[in-house]
């Protein structure tokens, strides 16, 4: 088994095509309609928020996905709309883009998948998919990936696409992703959109093992403000135009480049994370269990005291502790460790603040990593998340004027 | 019963002298020890942070109290350092500041409580709290509330008093408070600094669930950045000086006047938070339980993207909808509805975006009310945040520098 980070994207395996056209929905006219096709019908698999204000697009993806037993031909995405609490006119406008995609591509309706991101609770306008629709069909094409990955992005300051190749029962197959997001990220079992493809065969069950695997550790594993959205989604396509075919032997060097391709896009999430300027790996260890190494991680990545402070270049390991005390997990002050960088600046009940010039030097960094252990036993976590800026603030204050 | 609010802090209540001096902790100069002293011993009560990571003044206090059976005489508190995260030895100095404060007021050790805000895990200069001491004794007066009220500040934009006047028994009694916070604040079960005092006389298990009472509604229905540090503390004194004694008939009467005062204070509080311009009152109906609506209430008060969607003054109501939909409480969008002011902006599974501009005038005030009903059931809950500035990144991020 070996597998590669390369570039690419959802276009990567063979037998998939993409585009991404302008269909007039963003006011700047920028691309927004995205549209993901594979040669033959493939297995599919997804997850999707749990917030309970689910998005339209969210219940008819999920609706194809029963009907079909996990079949799918095609998946239609616009941004600049999330189409999400818009009662029955939106589930209707979902059906409908699902429906005209599934005439246009000639394949049942429950083939279609469809996602929508942007602001929520305004009318996504049909007239606007459906002008722009035949135009992506034509823009179709094995090199038109990073179209498509530019036609899913909001408030993304760059486009977010990844693949792995790896060997599968001695044949070649490779795994390719495109992803958005940049704000109101804190997945909760699912994900902002992302879309992932393979050329690999893999029966429904595993494809659907496969990518909770690799999401666990990936897209759920991620934060920048601590919000789940209406519209999270990652669906993953598995065609089998490479010949090779996936089987419990091979579960594990298929789920290898499908995690690395999740992490890829997860990462550049984080990076593109709203306001933005450093990548923080936070990393939990000495916990009473992986739920509470977890919890405390994502405590710590979502504490604005940490983030403006790490923004700030100040090894405040203080409010480290405070949040790891604060975390509802077990926590023994007397055997708690801080770590900024490789600098210990808190261990066994008492500061190291000479450290303190050290982990200063090493925060002017872009990528930073702190670490927390809990003195309550062996559990570890990881997480990424960014710093909190002021342009957050302007973005998110700013965002529909 | 007539409760009235006045002006007014800790020394409005008879009995009761207060001093604010500067000691040297603060690199500014400015006030830094307050100290507060009953005529004679007072019952006392106090709730502290449930962070795990407590520091030395709220362990040295929680046992006095325990040893003294609720009994206490004086309050030390120095701001500009939290001795938390010390050690044995930020033990020792919190012990030898009370031995110091019981030597020089005339008192048993056990009678007086500590506590301390500011930096995290930097140790306390003992010799300056020592050479600040005598200074607080002399300057003690029963006109000297405010300036303890000075003392206790960090990053707070202005100091918290508050005073309200009862009848219990025929007889005036009063309470008064004075409170810090403005960064590091969602009290969990205690919250910031707050120190009360009343004439009355209150027996101690009375007192104690008075407290518990009036902070519920008050202190830990607050948030201004969703963290609880770990040096939080309230803490009540009731030296009976007025002649009015509380028992169980006159408890509505006295915990009214407590929860008005705790109540200016806590909001206060608010309308101080770090860079907030803004006060931010979350009602949360319609909800199954009064546990799922105070949950409910906290994560729209802790949502980065609400605060910064009323900080630009924009009637985002669907990040309203978006954290109800994720706050883990049971919820139905189709008989959800979102009240920004008396404007209703999403009803019944339908936005009313006709009503957007209304909303958006509202939102240039600075005393912003907003409303979700879960659509779920009847139980009710109200808190109360800031917005969230640029410029609480800008005082976060710069915070030791």
């Amino acid at each position: 088994m070996t597998v590669g980070i390369a570039s690419g994207g959802v276009t990567t395996p063979q037998g998939f095509r993409a585009a991404g056209v302008s269909a007039g929905i963003k006011a700047n006219g920028g691309l927004d309609l995205a549209l993901l096709v594979s040669e033959t019908p493939a297995t599919a698999a997804a997850v999707f928020t749990i917030n309970r204000a689910q998005a339209a697009p969210v219940l008819v993806s999920r609706e194809h996905l029963t009907r079909s037993g996990g079949v799918a031909r095609a998946v239609i995405v616009n941004s600049g709309c999330a189409n999400a609490c818009t009662g029955d006119e939106g589930l209707q406008i979902a059906n409908t883009m699902a429906a005209d995609t599934a005439r246009l591509v000639g394949c049942p309706v429950e083939h279609v998948l469809v996602a929508s991101t942007g602001v929520i609770g305004v009318a996504l306008p049909l007239d606007k998919i459906r002008s722009g629709l035949p135009a992506a069909l034509r823009a179709l094409g094995a090199n038109q990936g990073a179209a498509a990955a530019r036609a899913i992005m909001t408030t993304d300051p760059f486009p977010k696409e990844a693949a792995a190749r790896t060997t599968i029962g001695g044949r070649d197959a490779s795994v390719g992703g495109m992803a958005k997001g940049s704000g109101m990220i804190e997945p909760m079992m699912a994900t902002m959109l992302a879309f992932i493809t393979t050329d690999a065969a893999v029966p429904q069950p595993l494809l659907d093992r496969a990518l909770r695997d690799a999401v666990h550790d990936t897209f759920n594993a991620i934060t920048v403000d601590g919000e789940c959205s209406t519209n999270d989604t990652v669906m993953l396509l598995a065609n089998g135009a490479s010949g090779a075919t996936v089987d419990a032997g091979q579960y594990d060097a298929f789920v290898g480049a499908l995690r690395g391709v999740c992490l890829e896009l997860a990462l550049g999430i984080v990076r593109g994370g709203e306001g933005a300027t450093k990548l923080v790996t936070v990393t939990v260890t000495g916990a009473a269990s992986p739920e509470e190494a977890r919890r405390a991680a994502k405590a710590i990545a979502n504490s604005p005291l940490v983030k403006t402070a790490i923004h700030g270049g100040d090894p405040n390991w203080g409010r480290l502790i405070a949040v790891a005390g604060r975390a509802g997990v077990e926590f023994d002050l007397g055997r708690a460790a801080v770590t900024i960088g490789s600098t210990v600046l808190f261990e066994a009940g008492k500061p190291h603040d000479d450290n303190a010039p050290r982990a200063a030097e090493y925060l002017k960094g872009k990528e930073i990593a702190v670490a927390v252990d809990l003195g309550a036993g062996r559990a570890t976590s990881t997480v990424w998340t960014c710093d909190l800026s002021a342009e957050y603030v302007r973005i998110n204050a700013d965002y529909r004027t």
